[in-house]
């Protein structure tokens, strides 16, 4: 694996919690989204415009630990491959405070799609450039 | 794949959409979480005790199609298979009003655990047969 | 207080449910505007265009007896007073299943706005006419 | 009013977004609710035991402005009155990097109650005392 391409650090809410007193399984999808969704938004260009925009196609997650609250997490990103319009990215889900903890971990695919149409589009260069600054090929 | 284990139909709130005005990824696991729920809650005796319960030990979902509002989805449950202590269960998220519609699909696993000690026990006698009702091994 | 506007059922999601296993309280708002948004889905003209759309200026929600899952509700709307460009709704959360269930109460204020300066705009005609229809001045 | 209870900064995250791309208005209870449950924490004494615990009685919000991402807002806290088994607490929520954005404000009723019979209970002596040090009578 290469090196990693993004860590965001937040803070699990009380609302994540649900009747079994840990964040619901839904929440750690929207910790991968949240962290991915920065990191493009730190790129130099828009990750999204009129134009063109991604859309999850795939998302796996593997859940090793429950999560309570407080907690402040640690989202930790690294591109699996890049491809002509898609885009692996894993994940693991840690903790700011506990460098042990290991909460969950998988992947997720995302495309460039055409907003309009729907269709795959190619990956714009700056999210590949940044990509490859990672040294994934 | 054996018989259905469980479908369930429910409304997509206006809520679930996100900014790109379709629903969000995480409420996918969410609306195969309440199917699955349903199902268990069908079930001659309790899913959850005070002793044993299940947990979520990982998910997969492959987004086929965005989801609007209105909508009712339709999610179908079937068992992949069913070991010691875990199921696995594929979903199928598609709609009640339009059975061309295939909006994702994956699966996941549940583990029945002790909730106190956290550490995996048998799967439930009513469970079991519930599973092997649908002629599933 | 006029006829009702109009009454929504639909069903509490166990993901609704927070750490004490019982309906969160931001879901009850959840529960108010999916009923609104129905209603307005259901006038012979759209509620939101390029143009003009709702915004929510102020909400009061009084709770009275937890919700639990499962659960079908029943919210039911009625109209408080309509303004130049505000609608005043009264909100009520009951059960469809137990007529005396009354879990929550409260109003809403929605104003009509032109979505590109965000400034009040009259409510369109069709909104008002479906208003006078419930007996409301 | 007297001196704040308590502030809390967190960030708004991409999935509270909804349709209009703006955080929804359920969101606003999430961080009203995030904000008093960290200064609850924040005390010297466990906010909730097998025995007793705050229910949410009713709550009011009035939205000035919509809320984007990325942001990092600053909820401030007020008590506006502490009752026998009642805290009326004031919210507002601004932003941690303008302190000229004024999001939102309201209030809401907390009661403290008996868990199992579900009957209010007095304030304990704890949370009287960190309110009464804010010099609310």
């Amino acid at each position: 694996m290469s090196a990693a391409l993004a860590t965001a650090d937040f803070e699990v809410r009380w609302s994540d919690l649900d009747a079994f007193g840990h964040a619901n399984n839904a929440c750690f999808m929207t910790y991968a989204e949240e962290a991915r969704l920065r990191w493009l938004q730190s790129l130099p260009e828009p990750w999204v415009t009129e134009d063109i925009g991604p859309l999850l196609a795939a998302v796996e997650m593997n859940y090793r630990r429950p999560v309570g609250w407080p907690e402040t997490l640690r989202i930790s990103l690294h591109v699996l491959r890049a491809g002509t319009s898609s885009l692996s990215i894993a994940h693991r889900i840690g903790s700011a405070t506990d460098p042990a903890a290991h909460y969950a971990d998988g992947h997720c695919v995302m495309v460039w799609v055409d907003r309009r149409s729907g269709r795959p589009t190619g990956l714009p260069a700056f999210l590949r450039a940044a990509v490859e600054a990672t040294g994934t090929q």
